[in-house]
């Protein structure tokens, strides 16, 4: 596992699960080349390019890949005055993929992972793996001590409750990463040269009433189910705080699942990690999130939406207004970025006017 | 992993660690032959066996190992009429042999597991695996997608709280089955066939305010932290419900160690169970629980403890009291099991006269 499968290895045909249904969604700063070894499994796609940086550069794809790309210009041509919700320099762009979407599904992952091996040596179909879990049910009201209940050669154990069996709808799933792990820079400082070699199988759903680290990195989520809480927040150019986008995402998501009775699955898939980024630019980044995260958990841990609440986009802004009262008190960049949650919510009911389908059941 | 390690895959020498502070516990109906293949691991331990069924048949027990063996006649005899809290004819049993230990780790295994292999074929060091996860920290209030950070090469992710990094002491940790998985009767009916041959490498800490079900096939805990709640319940003989009794200790336990901030971690190790009791018996034993754990759940899910509960048994008495209060409606059973909880406390504190030192904080 201390290196990304070939392109040989990850060549095995492959058939291409809800191919009409799903959208790969990449931000990106440069060329993609790192979809040629993606190519057996993404091919059949369809990919949301999200162009970070400089819109007259050109960004090369590699042939074959049924595309679309959106630059920074397209992004201010499409939503106007609501484009300040779209951070800038800055991979949290990568959620305008999500919004331009029509599809149920969305996968994104960074375009610094490759294709990892399992421990046989096999390549990893991690979109596979996002489509597996999301096609079967969540179980956060009760812990499955043999994990995910609903994978092959697994079960419920003596004890779960059979009212519970049945599980609910899940909302996103959490692949993990071999290699370089998901570091912040004061542990990519002290300790430089660790590796993620451990390959876990297991999926398990994070229980309900629990907060998660979700990274971005490697992620699927239905859209139709949770896609408007999936926002990325301000982070990069002109914001006093980076790589917190997907934190943040992964914060209102879980609290949006937990009230709506929807799940949150972490585990397989694993994509190889290629590269560390800079831990000192990270530390300037990340900064002012590492204290600020000790009053943004307990507010979310402490959240709770009304029962009026039964949309994804109602339950959002409820917790745009809960960030401003509680949380502009810590800096007052939450009270623009509580505005910048409203007017992501406004954006994205723009672009997809029929709405979404009604989800689960309040909680 | 279809079949256990050998004597001679097992046979490498080994430190055994807290040798002098772990009593391992063994409830039998049967001469102990499965001890040979555990020879290496064990011998250097105490060993308390706590014999059910007929106290005039002698158990045999392998030579060279250092044990205390208790029998139906020395449990009357040594806890006289608080003897009735102790179960016969049942599994449950064995939770006398915590009472008795004067040691500060209890690790508790069946005597049909055997030792497993794990996916590189070496023989699994059970107890040193529960040794080491006890012996680190717990992350309750926070999950971490790596598993436990404490393991070697991994650690907290980033948007991991850094005050939640030092993490709560482990009171529990529960060992997972490979072959044989632990299911109840219905399930082993439907699916008579299934073995679980899946390796996953992970301990995690379950999450404050989630229940699970705590299987004592291949458990440890921290006597001094968690003991007191460790009762296994009425079951077998005279009682209407068999199966239940270490689900009952890990409903009590978890609610009580989210209440004093202390953690349970499950996962690794693995021992081999290998065979698998009868289903139709199984079911007659299970069928009422079956129907009562969809009231007792969440009944647990919702039991609150008061601040001033700051000592195991102070929390184990109250949840007595709630048991009577609110389970007894559902069967008379729970009016006497609530009143067998008060007199286990009882007899713990009379063998163990200077009590347990203070726990963690409330929480």
């Amino acid at each position: 596992m201390a290196e990304p499968a070939t392109a040989t290895q990850a060549a095995a045909p492959v058939v291409a699960l809800l191919k009409d249904e799903l959208d790969i969604v990449i931000p990106t700063i440069r060329n993609l080349d790192f979809l040629e070894m993606w190519r057996p499994f993404f091919q059949p796609y369809h990919l949301i390019i999200v162009q970070d940086g400089d819109p007259s550069k050109t960004i090369k794809v590699p042939e074959g890949f049924d595309y679309e790309l959106y630059n920074r210009n397209d992004i201010n041509r499409i939503l106007g005055p609501k484009a300040s919700c779209i951070s800038f320099k800055d991979s949290a762009c990568r959620c305008f993929g999500y919004m331009v979407s029509k599809k149920k599904y969305i996968f994104t992952i960074d375009d610094d992972c490759f294709v990892a091996k399992d421990p046989s040596g096999k390549a990893i179909n991690a979109l596979e793996q996002h489509i597996k879990n999301l096609l079967s049910s969540s179980t956060p009201f009760f812990f499955n001590t043999l994990y995910d209940p609903f994978r092959e050669g697994a079960d419920f154990v003596r004890g779960y409750p059979f009212s519970l069996r049945e599980g609910v709808p899940t909302a996103a799933s959490h692949g993990l990463w071999l290699n370089i792990p998901d570091y912040d820079a004061p542990t990519q400082l002290v300790k430089p040269l660790e590796r993620n070699t451990r390959y876990v199988d297991a999926v398990l759903t994070i229980p309900k009433g629990t907060l998660f680290p979700m990274c971005g990195m490697n992620l699927a989520f239905n859209r139709e189910l949770i896609g408007p809480a999936m926002y990325f927040g301000l982070m990069g150019d002109g914001q006093p705080i980076g790589r917190y986008d997907d934190m943040w995402a992964g914060w209102c998501t879980k609290v949006i699942c937990d009230h709506l009775g929807l799940g949150v699955k972490t585990g397989l898939p694993y994509i190889f990690h290629s590269k560390a980024s800079n831990p000192f630019v990270n530390l300037r980044k990340e900064y002012k999130g590492i204290y600020w995260q000790e009053e943004i958990i307990p507010f979310f841990q402490q959240a709770v939406l009304p029962k009026d609440c039964t949309t994804v986009q109602k339950c959002y802004i409820e917790l745009a207004k809960q960030v401003k009262e509680k949380l502009s008190k810590v800096d007052p960049y939450f009270d623009k970025l509580a505005d910048a949650m409203v007017t992501w919510i406004e954006a994205w009911d723009e672009l997809n006017p029929t709405g979404p389908v009604p989800n689960g059941k309040a909680a």
